[in-house]
């Protein structure tokens, strides 16, 4: 499915239920953090994972993403192809291949 | 910018260091805790935020994301579809409405 | 060192810098999770870590844990002792022995 | 109740069960990350809360905080005074008094 459309969802399931009052930009970044927590539960003692679950939590990140750009007026598009701009700046190829080490150790 | 090309680009963005060694699922469900928790220390202390900050962290999360549900072989869209057909149920219109209540204490 | 003396000093550190006026509860359980994530990063990539990194983030944790509960005026020994006898019920020896099942699950 | 007695019942309760195979530090950073979690839902959409169930998930947090410690062969009371030895020199006094801005931005 198109992700215009889900984005379109995402924000009528709450503008339905008048859920709007609760997400402010920090009650949103709470949230995301909240459910990034339930995603981890999925691999707390073992990498091995329950499939449906990780998915359901993934989504549950990715719905409060959505909520917290449209509150804020950006879009997720953007904001993401920036980062990757500043990345490669801080990334270079030849530098960081085959490295997991942060840019400012590199 | 199309979310289709932007998934493309992260994922290019790895494939062009030999990341992927690296994003094993449990590894990038870590990741997407760790940035979140980036992205909440924008509203540490106040409401009040960095707006650019908080726009590259919430970059961070879903840069993340998008690379674990390419990991697990997953549609991002589809997975946040089938969350709102779920908490339809669990959240029912008239039962929810205003309400900040988790479903199970509705 | 005594922990009711290390307790002393921490409540003492933020007193001395007017820093009260920022801990309210919700703000000191945010910066757990953002500290809590920084902990998670020495672990990001790898099951391999940076000891003094580790060491320094988790007395960041403590930090925040022992902040909070002076703030919520309970006394954190006692919650961490009526935890334990919550979770002997929920996790009986003879259930969960050798066994990383949720109680739920169990 | 004192910290050291505290301590070793948390231990002993691992041990009881055989749990201690799952307690690699990296699994126990995950676990105080998602406990973390739990804690700040505790505060999602207001900042009252409940205070038992808050409560109960300091004693989580605090509870893997020990068997890291432990695991680590580090003592957390001297942890803490290191750090706050090191924040005294991050944050003097005079700069930071009444602020709430990072040490990097004084």
């Amino acid at each position: 499915m198109n992700f215009e459309l889900v984005k379109k969802e995402v924000i009528k399931f709450t503008k339905d239920r008048d859920w709007d009052q609760f997400h402010t930009p920090e009650n949103l970044a709470k949230s995301i953090s909240i459910e990034a927590g339930e995603l981890l539960e999925c691999f707390q003692w073992s990498p091995e994972y329950d499939e449906q679950a990780a998915k359901e939590e993934i989504a549950d990140v990715m719905n409060y993403c959505i909520l917290l750009a449209d509150k804020m007026g950006i879009s997720i598009e953007d904001a993401i192809m920036e980062k990757i701009q500043q990345n490669n700046k801080k990334y270079p190829i030849d530098k960081s291949y085959g490295s997991s080490k942060k840019y400012n150790k590199l």
